[in-house]
C-alpha cells in the first residue's frame, strides 16, 4: 500500500522545477511523474528515476496521481488546463491574474464538483499568502487599512515589457517599495498613497548595436500601464553584466495593516517575505496546499477552493495533536 | 428575526472590556450581555444599554447567546469555566498556558461534542496568531527554522512576580527582543540561541519606604524561572513616574522563519505585531474567531477547535465571493 501522497507536475518551467525540488523536503509525498508538452525524452528531471510523460498521457493516469500541480502560466495555459484537468484530478494552481479570479474560480468549480474533485486555485504568495494576510488582518482589525508593497524583486511581467521595446537586446526590471511610504503606513496614519508614492521601478537594459540610449530610455519610462505611473530609472549595462548580476529571481514584499481597537489603542500587523527565488517559493506554497487538497478531498470537500477555505493545520505534515502540543 | 450574531462576555476585566469595545466595530454582531462574578449592579459597561447579569444566570440564557467569549484567566478561571460552559454554549477563549493546552483541549472537547457545541480554545496572539504563523511557515519551508521573539512589551506575569519581591511597592517589567539575535535569524543562518541571547528584561520598580535598593535589585535579577536566565536591569522610579509612564499595556513580537527550497535559494518569512494594547488586540482576535465559531457550528462542526482548524475566510465579515474578488 502506498501511503505517500502521489504528486504530479503538469508543465516543466521554473515553477515545475521548483515543485520537483520541494517534494523531497516533504517526507509524506512522492513525485509520481512530470507531464510536459515537450517531447518527454528531451526533459531531464533532477532525479533521473522520475518518470516523464507527454501531457496527453494525463487522462489515462488518473489512478497514479493524488494531486496534480498545474505549473503553467496564467495567461495562456491555466484558463484552458485548469477547468479541463479539474474534471480528472485534484489540482493546485497559481492562477495570478487577480481581476479574472472570480471567472476562473467558476470555470474550475463546475467540472471539479461534477467529478468529485478538489481544485485549489490561486495559491502562491500573491495571490496566496499575501491574500491570506489581507483577509485575516482586516478581520482582526476592521477599523483599519491594509497596504501591500512588493519588492525588492524582479518582476517577470515588467521585464518582458521592457524587452519588447525597440533597441533593447535584453534586460530586467526590479520593483522597489518606497521606504518612506512604508514608514508612513507603519506609523498608523493610514495615508492615501498614489501609485508613484508606493513603488519605484529600476531597469537594467542591454542595448542592441546602434540603438539610441536616450530614445530607448524615453520609450521605457513613458510606457503606459507598466512604467508611466512610476518613477522609473534605466541603467544601461553590458550583456555580460546582465548575465552575471541579474539572474536570481529574487522577490518578496510586505502586507502591512494598521488599525485601532479604540481611540487610544493603535496596532500594526506586518507580514514580510524575502524570497531568494520567486518560483521556488511559489512552488513550495503549491506543494503545502497539495497536502491540504489531498485531505480536503478525503473529507469530501469537492469543487474549487482558495487559500481562504483551507484550515491552516491541513498544510502541515504534523497531526492536529502534534500541532497543538508543539506549535500552539 | 435577529440576524446579528449575539455575542456575550463572561468575565469583565481588561479582556472583557476589550471584547466590549470590539463588538461595535463588527456590524454583523451585537453584544447580548455581560456576565460577571461581581454584583451586576456594580458594573458600568461602555454602553449603558448592555444588560449585565450574574455569572449564575448563564445556564438559563442559552437561547439569548450565539457565542460566549470567556474572558477569565488561564490559571484559575478557564480550567473550570471552559469545560463547564462548553456544554452550554459555543465558546471562544484565550487559554494561554502553553504546556497544558492538550489537557485543556480534551477537557473542553468532550462536553462540547456531547452537547453539539463548538468551542475554540487558545485564541489571541500567542497562542493564536503566532501559532498560526509557526505552523504555516514550517509547512511552506520544511527545511527551515522558526524563532519567536516577544516585545517590546509589558509582561503581566513578570510584573506580578517582581511585585511580590519584599521591599517592592509597585512596578512593571518589559520584555525586549535582542536586535542582534533577530538580525542573525533574519540572515538565514539558523543560529542556536540561548534564552539569554534572545530577550532582555527591564524592570521599573517603586521601592517601599526604607527598602534597600541593592537588596531588592539582587532579589529580582536572581529570581529563578522569571529573571535569573536573562540579562535583567532594574530602574528605581517614583510612584508618580510609574503611574504616568507605565500604564499602557503595549506588547507585540515577531515570528521569523528562515528556510531553503534548494541549496542556492534561501527565504525569510516574518510576521510582526506591534500592539498598543495587549488585551484589546487579544479581544479583537477572540471576536473574529467568535464569527468563525458561529459559522462552524452552523456547519455541524462540534467539539474543541483551535486556530489550526479554522478556514481563514470564516474570520471575515465578507462573503467568499467578496473575498475572492477583493482580497485574493
Amino acid at each position: 500500500m502506498d501511503e505517500l501522497i502521489r504528486i504530479a507536475i503538469a508543465g516543466y518551467g521554473n515553477l515545475g522545477r521548483g515543485v520537483e525540488a520541494a517534494i523531497p523536503k516533504n517526507p509524506d509525498m512522492r513525485l509520481a511523474g512530470i507531464y510536459t508538452r515537450r517531447p518527454p525524452e528531451q526533459l531531464v528531471p533532477l532525479d533521473g528515476a522520475t518518470p516523464v510523460f507527454g501531457m496527453d498521457a494525463l487522462p489515462d493516469h488518473g489512478d497514479r496521481i493524488d494531486v496534480l500541480i498545474l505549473c503553467g502560466g496564467s495567461k495562456e495555459d491555466l484558463p484552458e488546463q485548469g477547468p479541463r484537468l479539474a474534471a480528472l484530478f485534484n489540482t493546485v494552481d497559481s492562477f495570478d491574474t487577480h481581476a479574472r479570479i472570480p471567472e476562473y474560480f467558476a470555470a474550475v468549480d463546475t467540472p471539479a464538483k461534477l467529478n468529485r474533485k478538489t481544485a485549489l486555485i490561486s495559491a502562491g504568495w500573491d495571490p496566496g499568502m499575501f491574500s491570506l494576510h489581507r483577509a485575516i488582518s482586516e478581520a482582526l482589525l476592521p477599523d483599519g487599512a491594509t497596504y501591500t508593497f512588493w519588492g525588492d524583486g524582479l518582476s517577470q511581467g515588467h521585464s518582458d515589457a521592457l524587452r519588447r521595446v525597440p533597441g533593447v537586446a535584453g534586460g530586467v526590471q526590479y520593483t522597489r517599495p518606497i521606504r518612506d511610504a512604508m514608514d508612513r503606513v507603519r506609523s498608523g496614519s493610514r495615508p492615501v498613497l498614489a501609485t508613484r508614492e508606493k513603488h519605484t521601478r529600476e531597469c537594467f537594459v542591454v542595448l542592441q548595436d546602434g540603438a539610441n540610449a536616450e530614445e530607448v530610455r524615453r520609450a521605457i519610462v513613458t510606457m503606459p500601464h507598466y512604467f508611466a505611473d512610476y518613477d522609473t530609472t534605466v541603467h544601461f549595462i553590458s550583456a555580460d553584466e546582465l548575465a552575471r548580476d541579474h539572474h536570481a529571481m529574487v522577490h518578496g514584499g510586505f502586507v502591512i495593516h494598521s488599525g485601532n481597537t479604540s481611540a487610544a489603542s493603535a496596532h500594526v500587523i506586518e507580514y514580510a517575505l524575502k524570497l531568494g527565488s520567486n518560483p521556488e517559493f511559489t512552488a513550495s506554497v503549491l506543494v503545502a496546499y497539495a497536502r491540504a487538497v489531498h485531505r480536503l478531498h478525503a473529507l469530501g470537500q469537492y469543487g474549487a477552493k482558495t487559500v481562504f477555505d483551507v484550515p491552516p493545520g491541513m498544510l502541515s505534515i504534523k497531526s492536529p495533536e502534534q500541532l497543538r502540543a508543539e506549535l500552539l
